[in-house]
């Protein structure tokens, strides 16, 4: 390749010329203006056979349902309703009887929670590997969805949920099962998308950049702190943590932080609040929004991890 | 699998409730209405190096405009106007250097001919094969795009362009290039989608069904009958078929018919009209919508192929 990801999509980006009013490369969802006051969202991801997933170790049911959340994810990051969805699979011959029927059930279990129906896709063979896209479309007030660009100076940095429970689910699926953590594990195969909660987000006056957790708070506070030129200080003693997490690192000798802020596929969300906002959902403030520090590059975004003498980058899928 | 492709779309179909109004699996795009008087069109299709394309056979350039192309090309059977794409590709690490910018290079030269840009995606790796996923979003007038479900006895049954270029590239291609034929290689790697053409087929009044012609009309002219519930007969010696390929069939003795009719990959549109339609753009007359023959199960269409004793069914992927 030669380029790191985040460098290839940016030279991707300069390719193409986007007409005024749509946004395309850099958020969460592309934004397409409607005429009637609607914003169109639109969300795409692929999942791959031993990277996002090992066939050998997830049920068909719980891989249909991630495929589906991921995205439906993505649409919750911007504060949109879902409308439909996309999916694209190519399948290997390899693939068991009844596979699909189960991937299709887990898939429909969580679209239906949020009225959001498979409206297209497209089904092939593959040589070898599994290979999952899947495309969802959302709508938004005009104006209304969130950006990863909306965080100011003094703004709070919250997020929804418990961090780092998916991580460690997946650390223990790749160490063997070797004790049944069905929180944790369930975390990691069946995310359920704050979508809800978005849509309240989107509705709140005073939410400044939201998106939603996949590659971890080490890597996704920077994309928010990158698009709105701002730095971060961020106390890893206040993160979320549930119970199970709590007590697995305990005994494991595992670190909660790192998991939490490196792990990745939380699918909570991330975002920032003008102090004083009247926020509905449950959250946490975990650190505040602070301006780049006289000298730094403004490309390059700072974070302040309190409490810890560590850095976290997130979870890198090159 | 146990089931074949066809069987499980339509299995997959009936697990989902589509709301009202949104017209979802069955025709070359999903039809979301707005509010405005227009519709969103949605398309997506999926490549996978080793059933779509080969790997040691096709320039990257090619392999990014085929991407973009044959997406492209549903939003083109359905009379839409491209509004912007959406790429994911799962990447081995076996990828040459600079094939993702030559790929890039030949999606953006296609996009750019119908003034579509490149609006989001993925990029993520793969453990041994390419895959490329390309969603297409398209509008139109409401109530003016183009399904299959449009065709009446009576009709006349058309095709733009001619028929087998394609198929006769990639048989070229796969036996090793032993001769030098541009013009059907190119067809079979850098198609150009009918969207002009498609958009002034929507804006005619007259026109039954449409879509694009991807696996042959052997396959593809039975869904529009299906969706219909019509039959048709064809009649081979009114095929348009290039020069070249005539050139080709004649030396090598190859059935330009076959090729034609169950080759794929065409890329060109296949519709339906009423007799005396003022049919604004080049095209062939090849057949003719007939009553379902008494008896016939009306869920298998009939296609009478007239001046050959031969059947046709198209290029099935499973």
């Amino acid at each position: 390749m030669g380029k790191g990801e985040f460098e290839l999509i940016g030279w991707i980006k300069e390719q193409f010329e986007v007409p005024e009013g749509i946004l395309g490369i850099g958020d969460d969802c592309a934004v397409i203006p409607q005429r009637d006051g609607l914003e169109t969202l639109v969300t795409t991801d692929m999942l791959v056979d031993g990277i996002h997933f090992l066939m050998e170790d997830i049920d068909p049911y719980s891989l249909g349902w991630k495929s589906a959340a991921v995205n439906l994810s993505d649409i919750a990051g911007m504060g949109g309703k879902p409308v439909g969805t996309f999916l694209s699979t190519a399948l290997p011959k390899s693939i068991p009887d009844g596979f699909t029927e189960e991937f299709i059930r887990g898939y429909k279990d969580i679209s239906d929670r949020f009225n959001c129906p498979l409206l297209g896709g497209d089904t092939t063979a593959a040589k070898d590997r599994l290979c999952i896209s899947v495309t969802v479309l959302g709508s938004c007030g005009a104006g209304q969805s969130l950006k990863r660009s909306g965080a100011r100076t003094g703004d709070l940095v919250c997020v929804t949920g418990t961090l780092g429970d998916s991580a460690a689910g997946l650390r223990i699926i790749l160490e063997g099962h070797s004790e049944r953590q069905e929180f944790l594990i369930g975390r990691h195969y069946r995310p359920v998308p704050r979508v809800a909660e978005g849509q309240k987000l989107a509705a709140t006056t005073g939410i400044g950049a939201c998106m939603d957790i996949s590659d971890g708070i080490g890597s996704d506070l920077r994309h928010i702190l990158e698009a709105s030129g701002v730095s971060a200080s961020v106390d890893v003693r206040s993160l979320p943590l549930s119970a199970e997490l709590r007590d697995l690192c305990a005994r494991r000798g595992w670190d909660a932080a790192e998991l939490a802020l490196d792990g990745g596929e939380d699918y909570e969300l991330l975002f920032t609040c003008r102090p004083g906002t009247p926020v509905s959902i449950p959250h946490t403030v975990i650190g505040e929004i602070i301006a780049a520090p006289d000298g730094s590059d403004p490309a390059v975004p700072v974070i302040i991890w309190e409490g810890t003498d560590r850095d976290f980058t997130g979870f890198r899928h090159f």
